[in-house]
């Protein structure tokens, strides 16, 4: 085991620490999914939440438990972007190491909506259909698995994007003064990586699952979180290194 | 996979619930062994807080966290225990399922504080020493496997005490009665049973980790865990199941 770097230009460094965090955002999906669909909690004006008439208890959830991150230094952090603005302030000191990102505001790349609504389109598939009540246990597992996806996705869009661009800042240059966002996806995409990725993920559910005791488990499907992978995902990284490269500072 | 009910007397389905804990506890501590020990905070005055000048930064987040818990109501369900006294009060109403404790209240079988000492005295022995400063992520993921292994205790405490009596009211009331602790530990010890979890957590820790790359992730020695849980977490359950009894109300 090395000491890999937290913050790196380089490819390799980088795919490792993406690799690092799928498991995260399996574990985080599985126990998700232990829970009913319960889509009470995604609609506006039905938390039951006291002086909360309008807001979703997941968006409740979402905006205390960021409250609380924000105040420990989480959204110092580049990769971090919250799901809501105006938190509070950090309460203490944050020891980041140098990173290589050159952006004048960190959320000008901030993918936090789409991926909300597509983790939250992808539950009823992925979990049982259905209402147990257990509202509060679901949206707990559902800021975890949130901020563990938003973390591969953000991390993955402002280091592979500064990675590729300083390999021919020359050429992305031209390309980003022109606004040619179809060249640039081009430029970014690598179709091997991708597919990778989706075989190591496809393997990594079916391992963690395969001790799991059926009786009191539930297990998922591996090709739904394959499918969120490729079409979410693999999908939204690269819109953020788009994103990465408009608004970054030369 | 057939419903299991949250609650219940029978000694299957409850077994069945207790291993269905142990992935969460599992995750969670490889999850948490990604990050050094960091012992810096554990140690009361060196969080680094503003207006904290006594507690460690565990015991803040700790507090922050069962803080918003509260508010969602997580401690009305009888095996969630708080590691804090004095918490907010509930927000909204919380659907509960009947269950079969008898306790005037829940905290009379509350070992939260053990809990919290023997996890970080485990810390030294599951993490590379020193100090990576992430402290922000370390605490994060303190208090996640701090709630997992809380409940995993609590639960069995209370229901497998319960289902425990029902089988032999009278011969229990006699041991409850003469407060005899020693021959009520007797009662409740299967060591067949708790051989059998060993083996099952050796087994999941070990395949957890086995599509894990070595190169990024961390891996845990899977004796470490089983001696955890041989060691921690088997004789604290049996200790709150003991004090179950001594308060069950008749």
């Amino acid at each position: 085991m090395h000491e890999i770097p937290v913050y790196s230009t380089d490819l390799t460094w980088i795919a490792l620490r993406l690799e690092g965090l799928e498991e995260t955002i399996i574990y985080h999906l599985i126990e998700r999914i232990q829970f009913c669909n319960n889509s009470a909690v995604y609609e506006a004006g039905k938390s039951g939440f006291e002086g909360e008439a309008s807001r979703s208890l997941l968006d409740i959830r979402l905006m205390y438990h960021e409250s609380m991150d924000a105040r420990f230094g989480r959204f110092e952090v580049p990769e971090e972007r919250p799901f809501n603005a105006n938190l509070p302030h950090v309460m203490r000191k944050v020891n980041l190491p140098d990173y290589p990102i050159h952006l004048e505001d960190f959320d000008t790349v901030n993918l936090t909506n789409k991926i909300k609504q597509t983790y939250i389109a992808i539950l009823p598939v992925i979990c049982r259909s259905g209402d147990d009540g257990q509202y509060g246990s679901s949206v707990e597992h559902d800021v975890y698995t949130l901020q563990a996806i938003s973390r591969r996705i953000h991390y993955g869009a402002l280091f592979v994007a500064e990675s590729k661009y300083i390999t021919d800042p020359g050429r992305f240059d031209v390309l980003i003064d022109s606004n040619d966002t179809d060249k640039i996806m081009e430029a970014l995409t690598r179709k091997e990586v991708e597919e990778k990725i989706i075989r190591r993920i496809r393997e990594k559910v079916e391992i963690a699952q395969s001790k799991a005791n059926r009786d009191i488990r539930i297990l998922i499907d591996p090709e739904t979180i394959v499918g969120f992978y490729r079409d979410t995902i693999i999908p939204l990284t690269k819109e953020g290194e788009l994103l990465y490269l408009l608004n970054r500072k030369r």
